[in-house]
């Protein structure tokens, strides 16, 4: 945008150092901080100029709706970042373009993915769920069935433990969007049935801790997931925003577990086996433990901590020159509701408390914004989120002396974005 | 699902006639009526038997995610209905499938659809938003300029000013869907700039009470809307649901006007004129006025007034046999927010209060249910919501006496589902 003039900015309070503005303050008078920002005057303008300027499509037809809508032709650069394939050659991710959407719903279509051994093409009327093992009666269920069972509705995150890995691995910050580094969360309103009902109807024995949740993937995903948990808050959900589910969700049923690392919520589940202990799983095992800086082993860590990203300016954005901005990005904690979202536009010296919007919900992203008179300066921008129980972001030098230098997951540290003088926006590590 | 037995229900209290239970009571001891429902006993199963339902997916790895994903082959029959052409020719709309849908979010490829000429293809660099008229200052805005605005993101429905309108013009009711009946309403994430940043920035002369509003679109469509509501929660919409919102919605902005009928959230805005009275658009004088059943007009009637639909079990659905069902649907109100929402199972003679689906927000669709043991007799399933300002849903009869017969605008009329003895659902007027 353009230059500030003195006057409007006469108006407004400086709540942290590098040009973070008062949102009230911004919100009563800066009206007159954009007006020098963006619009282009057109005084003095005929009203025969507005119509002579009737672009072809206000003269000719349009077309139809489709039967199953998509975006415009002129947003086909947001799709999926492509399926990046780790050294196992066996999981396979795409991630979310987040550096690319607003809200705190992520279309289905570009919710990412990651799955151990493609996408299954599942008929329905051959899939069966079943709840086996400690329990008094084993008893399957037909998706048909589940479809008539109670359903309650809540918008969650999903994230995946090795998101944001990218920030751990490399030594120098690489250049790269948000997407390419935190794309592995995505927004939902989940709905589906409560797993209490299943488990309760099946009735568990006395000695009936655990279940081993297994895919019907060729992977043969397998987590153990504690029957505290299916009892808390776990669904077996059969719709994400509203329509059934799709393939690369786990179509036709997928487990739910708010809060918990992405691929415990066990795509295409068609199997429950509860147990007194867990049954260390090949993907425990294998891919879903965290090593520790002393060497040991921490395993089931399943909460995805507090965590932020500014998504808007964001990794290879480019500001066109000083003036006001919008800073705004996503909060979550696999805990429970975003408290506060604190900024800083000087690499951490100084914080103001950003907008959040709400309704807030629990295990939900949450949206959070904040003014930003950006002086042209080189300028560090960074954000760290407290969720209702007072958790908050560690620094990424705290992460790492935590753990193995080679393992990635549950990073929740500080991330941060570089704005040089040129309005180039880049990651880095504060 | 399956014949009740008797000890489960035991456990059940009937909160209204015909087999509404009591929401506490059912979550407290529901396992119990449900396990006679739908699941099937797999006693005496052999852990094998598992092991050998493995299905040709759990052998053969799957195939990869796609760069922007589509739903599951399997539910290609979930699409909006075709659209509908009207007697004029010009207006064409198509529906939501609101009864193969649940939650309270529809995701945009399913959104309805209502234009006057057809879907133009907009390039966005070539599209600019005016504001003009009794202003201090006409300013106009590129797209892109507009993208660096200050942004709130809100759940709000969108429903037309006909919707359900076969309920009003049919004297018996028409045996149809509920997508096909009430399916002019969906509910979306909207992300966007709010109105009044854009107004200030202008400057609106002490003069200026409306604006009209035009939309880029061969039809050139055109609504007034008073400049108290753009001042209030009125947005320039750029994301639906996450992303950029798409052609059909407007790509690449519309108006949102949270609460008011679909066709004043104008698609394609590129002119907004400042003016001190309305400026009786075409729109306006051809079709969105009601025709009240005294021979006058009423003109300017913007608000979507309290209503509610059941949609599981809804129109042409089948009931496999008598026992338990939840009863699912969804209410909203362009005032504000939904505070109840009764349902009656025996055609309206007695009532009890449903659950709500939280968080419950203004001007938003907000899901219900109640948990119902079907008798297997012939039942009238009936919904009536209440919103925060006590505002209520009239009867048919009590709806078409205000009305011209050939005036279908604004019906929110109480509606309801036949529930035949033979599990057929059909339209039914009470």
């Amino acid at each position: 945008m353009s230059n500030i003039k003195k006057d409007p900015l006469k108006n407004q309070i400086e709540v942290a150092k590098g040009g973070l503005l008062d949102r009230r303050r911004f919100l009563a008078s800066g009206a007159s901080l954009l007006s020098v920002a963006a619009a282009s005057s057109m005084s003095g303008m005929a009203s025969a100029d507005v119509f002579d300027s009737h672009p072809k499509h206000m003269k000719t037809p349009g077309i139809p709706s489709k039967l199953y809508g998509k975006p415009s032709q002129y947003e086909s650069h947001v799709v999926r970042l492509p399926e990046h394939v780790y050294s196992s050659a066996i999981i396979t991710a795409a991630f979310t373009p987040i550096d690319q959407l607003n809200g705190v719903i992520t279309p289905a279509g570009l919710h990412f993915v990651v799955h151990h051994s493609g996408i299954p093409d599942i008929e329905p009327s051959g899939h069966q769920f079943m709840i086996h093992g400690l329990v008094n009666k084993p008893l399957k269920w037909s998706v048909e069935s589940l479809l008539n069972y109670p359903m309650v509705s809540r918008i969650h995150f999903l994230e995946c433990a090795g998101n944001s890995g990218p920030n751990i691995i490399a030594n120098s910050p690489m250049d790269m969007t948000a997407g390419q580094i935190h794309g592995q969360i995505s927004g939902s309103l989940w709905t589906g049935v409560p797993l209490k009902y299943l488990l309760d109807e099946a009735g568990i024995k006395p000695n009936g801790k655990w279940a081993m949740c297994e895919g019907a993937d060729a992977g043969n995903h397998v987590r153990n997931v504690p029957l505290e948990k299916l009892y808390d808050d776990a669904i077996i959900a059969l719709y994400q925003n509203g329509e059934r589910i799709r393939p690369d969700q786990g179509y036709p049923m997928r487990l739910f577990v708010p809060g918990y690392e992405g691929n415990m919520n066990v795509k295409w589940l068609h199997r429950m086996e509860i147990s007194d202990v867990p049954s260390q799983s090949k993907d425990e095992q294998s891919q879903y433990a965290d090593f520790r800086a002393d060497g040991r082993i921490k395993q089931y860590s399943f909460n995805m901590e507090v965590k932020s990203v500014i998504t808007k300016p964001s990794g290879k954005q480019q500001l066109p020159k000083d003036g006001f901005y919008e800073i705004s990005g996503f909060a979550w904690s696999g805990r429970g509701k975003i408290k506060a979202v604190e900024v800083s536009a000087d690499g951490g010296k100084t914080w103001a408390t950003a907008n959040l919007e709400g309704p807030i919900m629990s295990k939900a992203m949450t949206r959070f914004t904040i003014p930003w008179n950006w002086n042209g300066q080189k300028a560090v921008i960074v954000s760290r989120a407290i969720d209702e129980f007072g958790n908050t972001q560690p620094t990424r030098e705290d992460w790492i002396s935590r753990y193995a230098r080679y393992s990635l997951g549950h990073n929740n540290s500080i991330n941060s974005w570089l704005v040089s003088n040129d309005g180039k926006v880049s990651n880095y590590y504060v």
